[in-house]
């Protein structure tokens, strides 16, 4: 049975291992992952058109002009966006597509595309989110303080999505999005060839 | 994260393979299968509170008067419905619930509990099904028309079921049916107690 493509949203606050149960579940299934364009500069160790697209602050504004991107959003004065041709072009291939957003780029691309599938992915409790974020060492006391106060909001914001996956371990989460990506799949509301064919 | 139990739905028409399925997602998973009461006589081989609880039609109207079934309906005559008591203490325990039940019953439970799952279970094509009924050799020519006849209707209503699984093959159909228990555990309206806790 000829079926659409799955747009599958993932979010989750800073500190939730987002990265990881997503490597996880691209080596399980086949998924084109977007990749984003931002107007912040590179950081040591990222790559241009596998972390992001880095792109100036002029094309990023043609993007938007030219409503080339499927969502996008400003943080801390850089832009974050989702290219739209390379996600549609997959779909209409069949390829599902994993976009890795924010919550507010999420509520675009629903709102545009209310097939898609969102799932929030969120750390078992408050305290291990905490817990994570002090382990990493890389942020100042006042740095994690804000990304927890963002987390809170990001986290009121779970109620609208799709799914909810807690991350208590990186295999089970991954075990729990694979689930819903192929239960989702036999949703009626994506079988309408089935119906036309039988 | 404390979370209701699942009540699970699966139709589908006869010569479907649904038995069969349902039986190795009951192999895989722990759930509750809900037993249904009928006033048709007992077949040779059956047994009493097994394959049915085989009641009189007296005991089947007290039932419906005390409001002791989820669901009924009758066919050629005889009644078939669903107890109300054991499925409602098993979901109250957290066990998941499992009827196998027409798409009329399946209707009523779906208006009276609007978080069932609903799950239809088809034969890959037409042709497959037809073949299938023919291949048992038990039904008369008249009785496969007839079985074909019904399925058609009960096909136009799958429409209106959460989910539609393609019986090809019997370990694939039921690895979509435990990916949808799963899936369905994680949405996001099943996780009210997770909200309240964080």
């Amino acid at each position: 049975m000829e079926q659409p493509a799955l747009l599958v949203i993932i979010s989750g606050p800073s500190g939730t291992g987002k990265s990881t149960v997503i490597r996880e579940i691209m080596r399980r299934r086949t998924l084109f992952f977007s990749v984003s364009c931002t107007t912040r500069p590179m950081r040591e160790g990222e790559r241009d058109g596998v972390d992001y697209h880095f792109i100036s602050r002029e094309r990023f504004e043609q993007l938007i002009a030219e409503d080339a991107l499927l969502e996008y959003a400003e943080y801390a004065g850089r832009f974050y966006g989702t290219p739209r041709r390379p996600a549609e072009e997959q779909m209409a291939r069949g390829t599902d597509v994993l976009l890795d957003i924010e919550v507010q780029g999420a509520r675009q691309v629903r709102d545009r595309m209310p097939d898609a599938v969102s799932v929030f992915l969120t750390p078992p409790s408050w305290e291990e989110l905490e817990r994570r974020l002090r382990n990493r060492g890389t942020d100042s006391e006042e740095m994690i303080r804000r990304r927890l106060e963002t987390a809170r909001g990001e986290l009121d914001e779970a109620r609208t999505y799709d799914y909810l996956v807690v991350n208590d371990e990186v295999t089970a989460a991954a075990d729990r999005i694979c689930a819903i990506l192929d239960g989702e799949r036999c949703r009626t509301s994506r079988c309408a060839a089935f119906f036309s064919e039988i």
